[in-house]
């Protein structure tokens, strides 16, 4: 049996649950997998009133980088987060030819091909279960399950915060910021949750998953990318009302003509029998759709130390399994197969489309928002205004039959033109 | 870049769709995995009208078990299913140190560990992937993915027929016997449907995922089996009434004590937000629960040659990826540390309970059966009954507050010996 030298960068909630599985299990895997993980190292800028009660008393602790850099550890795992000096760790053990385990999506969206590449020619293990969907295996799952098929298309809840948020939002009637606010007092938000309710984070992760489905691994800006911060109170009346539960969705399918993925996030009105519409809280799902295999859907914890911990401790195990000859690496070679960071034309997709607008009620609304429409080759399916006695804030929705992203872009911006607007219009795709 | 022989025994759904999957994909499993699949022989007892238009021209086709036998082909693909000769084919591939393919859940159920030694002493692949919940690629996520957490409880809807009939019944209304014959019209049933309504399909999953999750192998008869043949039209009103969906759960939870886990086959009320009851149709879902990571639930299709093929071709590459070097094997070494085929006692298991009742009216009924409980200790939560007037078979139901599964079944016994059933009494355990 094999000691593996552990170092660990970034003592945070993912850090400190990780440190304490691995210690408190390290007799379980020595005796049922055979393998010798000692936490060696801990690298942390500001460790100082941290809780280090249940660390083997051997450890040793740094706030100095250089110093991790000069440890020779076999298995450095990364929780930093952000981009440096994350990435500078990342490359220096890599090319040490170390195996490195990280939860960082920023850093494996926009840099993922070179650290594989990396990892490759120095026989390192690369490990990055945990920068996607927290404790679900879903990265696994596609390469050593669901590689066998040919995957068309994964749709994803992937950023824990946006669904609590979302559905704080339908639950309660709270209008956005309250709901942002709920969810910073229970810790499901940051401080600043730009990251997050941007949609930013979801796409980076998406582009992971891009990468695993489809071969491409997408340059972060050729991903459109909507937030939830312009939804309000009257779209989750609406939405119930209509069928639907809203839903931030990161989303790829495969073009068939160009083999390669339309990507997209976007907050959705998903019709309330379908499985992501059934997903609440601050979980996170991906469903994946195969041509022979049908839907699968993986759900689970997607915030949390612990459960983030669970994925960088296995891929721990995996990365000193492999170093004993017994495990997989679902980089090497195939991954290499990089088909570039150019997806397909998004705006191509097409679906039906809620439109949402509030003005100030008078004559003609109806008649100049569907004349636009009109113009634009798009067929109205359906008209629906809720009893309502502010004629100032009027909302009232516009379903549309199934229309490309590009068109309903071109008239919503010409709509948005019109003077009766007390809020801009908002269009949300629907998924039937 | 290493060819590798593969044989296929078992022309069926699953064997067609297979052969159909490994012929069409085989440019890419080269061009992207570097690995090349040469479909060499299939052995079917009966292949002969079968469709084979899409197989390359030297596949050799035979109805002689001796023949394949022969054979030197580097994975064996069992789809045969049963007993014999599955087993024999099994153990003579195995003996030789090729890597074997199975979705033969009777058999990894009753021979899983002896199979899983003779590979491991002789070097050879065993993957089982798709003899558990059809295309969810659970087995490898368990033994790869959440391994480094203690798995503390599963539940999983593990047989597709049986979701099909009990949502048909929720549904439609219909009874039990409408139900199946409506799921035999569709082909999600057996002619014979017994070894899926009573359960033991399921139990014999149950027994391969206990295996990866607590390293306990039951014999089969330690495993407790209710099917879902006694459950009646009443029920399915009852349970929406009362906010729940029946749904048979395949079960196993960690006993802290003894270390061993419980299990048992069941149907089960589940309340209506849980994630297993929102599970509709001919589908397979799975929740565990970890220590650290909380719940996972993977679902997907159950049922249908081409996902279970999905899986078993998926298994097969990463037997030839293993056999390269570069894949992973999760049943060696760690497997080995099997705790026997002993579970623990699952009737302690606590639950509240659904009685439901149909009896021919008179007076001193409920003063009877409450009787029985208030002597066996058991407290009523509630008596519910629905408007009704056949005087004869008038169904009331009485729900309990969480008792073991031991008390419930003496109680029910002795209610069972009272005059005024017109039907037995059925107890079912709920999921809040």
């Amino acid at each position: 049996m094999s000691m593996q030298r552990i170092g660990l960068a970034g003592y945070g909630t993912v850090g400190r649950a990780l440190a304490r599985q691995l210690t408190e299990e390290s007799g379980r895997y020595r005796r049922e997998l055979g393998v010798d993980l000692r936490l060696s190292h801990i690298f942390d800028r500001s460790y100082g009133n941290k809780d280090r009660s249940f660390l083997p008393p051997d450890v040793s602790f740094s706030d100095d980088l250089e110093s991790l850099l000069a440890q020779d550890v076999d298995i450095l795992v990364e929780v930093l987060g952000g981009e440096q000096p994350a990435d500078k760790l990342i490359r220096a053990t890599l090319e040490r030819g170390r195996s490195v385990v990280t939860a960082n999506k920023f850093l494996m969206a926009r840099h993922g091909p070179l650290y594989l590449r990396l990892a490759s020619m120095r026989g390192a293990f690369l490990g990055f279960e945990a920068a996607v969907a927290g404790g679900i295996p879903v990265l696994r799952a596609l390469r050593r399950s669901l590689f066998s098929d040919r995957i068309v298309g994964l749709s994803g809840i992937l950023n824990a915060t946006c669904n609590f948020i979302l559905c704080e939002m339908a639950a309660s009637g709270a209008d956005y910021h309250q709901a942002v606010s709920r969810a910073q007092e229970l810790g499901y938000a940051e401080a600043d949750p730009s990251l997050d309710v941007s949609g930013r984070d979801a796409a980076d992760k998406l582009g992971i998953l891009s990468a695993l489905c489809f071969g491409v691994w997408p340059a972060p800006e050729t991903v459109p990318v909507q937030g939830i911060e312009s939804l309000e109170a009257v779209d989750f009346r609406y939405a119930r009302q209509l069928g639907y539960a809203i839903r931030l969705l990161a989303s790829g399918s495969l073009e068939e003509e160009s083999g390669r993925p339309r990507l997209r996030v976007n907050p959705f009105m998903v019709a309330q029998d379908l499985p992501l519409a059934k997903i609440e809280g601050e979980v996170n799902a991906v469903k994946i759709e195969g041509r022979r295999l049908g839907s699968t859907v993986l759900s689970g914890p997607g915030a949390g130390g612990a459960a983030t911990a669970v994925s960088a401790a296995s891929d721990v195990l995996n990365a000193a399994l492999w170093r004993a000859g017994n495990g997989s690496f679902y980089a090497a070679p195939y991954l290499m197969a990089d088909k570039g960071a150019r997806p397909a034309d998004a705006s191509r997709e097409v679906y039906p489309f809620y439109l949402r607008f509030v003005v100030r009620d008078r004559t003609g609304i109806l008649a100049a928002l569907a004349g636009i429409l009109h113009r634009h080759g798009i067929n109205i399916h359906s008209v629906v205004q809720e009893a309502w006695d502010d004629p100032v804030d009027l909302p009232f929705v516009i379903t549309i039959d199934p229309t490309s992203f590009a068109s309903v872009e071109e008239a919503v911006a010409e709509m948005a033109q019109l003077d009766f607007h007390s809020r801009p219009p908002l269009a949300l795709p629907i998924l039937e």
